[in-house]
């Protein structure tokens, strides 16, 4: 059924979330016409009946495809999974060969489990947690070390993650990279130095972001996030 | 090319880690030959080169398939649904129509990012961390809560995650919930009371671990715990 703003889906997000974002990469370089809707976390419109019906982990993203029956979504690595399996049929994003694509849910499940629990909860523990933890805070960080380290490990030896060219599974792993790269997360611990140890991360990093609609999405992120402040 | 041992998978895993075992459960169920390798982790084995140069993340369960030209593959959930997706042909865990197979997705991402990780930083703060910090303990704790309310809404109105039937999403979430229904690591923490909270939940785990394969495995996995103590 469509919805009233005409478009075929609609995605539930927070500006500052980094998992909406990694959806909105996808709608993009698909050329898939969407409305955004950016919930309130400060209201708990998240945690609202509202989105809940939808999505009982009151988390976002959240995605509704109209011209599925209103078929619904949640968890970001999933909706980039759906989004490609239905509807990137020129692999644009996706990969063709079965073992590949093993590969492509190898690497999200990397990002979901590894990177982005992580990072947030060294994000948590730096600013959001009610008392300061310095050993709570130093564990995040050396894991967030951990896995950069693997990464520029797996990017030793190919230029994207799975088949050679750029996947959903390269586009994961940008916004909660951007933790380190632009907010400095990890600036002034110990001798952390993004550039002289990470260098193979940095460059796929700015690759990715280079991809035009990758890079369109940023630009958009860069708005909302400065009009949400 | 075929292994020394000579079954076709060899399964990189721990008698305690929990992901390990969501593995062994779909090689049981689909009657597939395969030789477990358990890492001391005490000697760091899962970080020596012996086994990263498979895994480069440093983590269990790692598998290989000897039947498909030494395919390896990490990460838990990649691992379940290379397994279905392969050689499932009878959907004895897995399901035949699109959206379902995006909900089996779905609820893979919820585990390895939303039970998973929170499940595990709980017990790491309990039983591992060099200081007792307890609001972040408290913090995990209430977490871990939060997800079994997100389990106990979503099973209201089914007996089974997706398509009616029991999948590799119902099997992911087993031995996570274990550290609340074996090792109690809620008991005692304010009113928690498993039984009277989330009936639904406790009773959805307790016919997933009746499934014969699985039952077999927790068998296997009691075993092998109590000798590697």
């Amino acid at each position: 059924m469509p919805a009233a703003h005409g478009k075929q889906f609609t995605l539930y997000s927070h500006p500052g979330g980094p998992n909406g974002w990694k959806v909105t990469f996808v709608l993009e370089e698909l050329c898939l016409s969407y409305e955004t809707i950016y919930l309130d976390f400060g209201k708990g419109a998240q945690k609202a009946p509202e989105h809940t019906k939808y999505n009982p982990n009151g988390r976002i993203p959240t995605l509704i495809d109209h011209h599925n029956n209103d078929f619904v979504i949640w968890e970001s690595c999933a909706i980039m999974l759906y989004l490609v399996q239905k509807y990137d049929k020129e692999n644009k994003l996706y990969v063709s060969d079965f073992n590949d694509q093993a590969l492509v849910n190898q690497y999200l499940f990397f990002q979901a489990s590894g990177q982005g629990p992580y990072f947030g909860q060294a994000f948590w523990f730096e600013k959001n947690h009610p008392e300061k933890l310095q050993s709570a805070i130093d564990r995040y960080k050396n894991e967030i070390i951990r896995v950069l380290s693997v990464l520029e490990t797996i990017l030793a030896d190919k230029e994207w993650l799975v088949g050679g060219k750029p996947t959903i599974a390269d586009l994961s792993f940008i916004t909660w990279d951007l933790i380190v790269i632009d907010l400095g997360i990890l600036n002034g611990f110990k001798d952390f130095d993004l550039e002289k140890d990470f260098p193979l991360v940095l460059n796929w990093h700015k690759k990715v972001c280079e991809i035009p609609s990758v890079k369109r999405s940023l630009e958009v992120r860069a708005k909302v996030m400065a009009s949400s402040h």
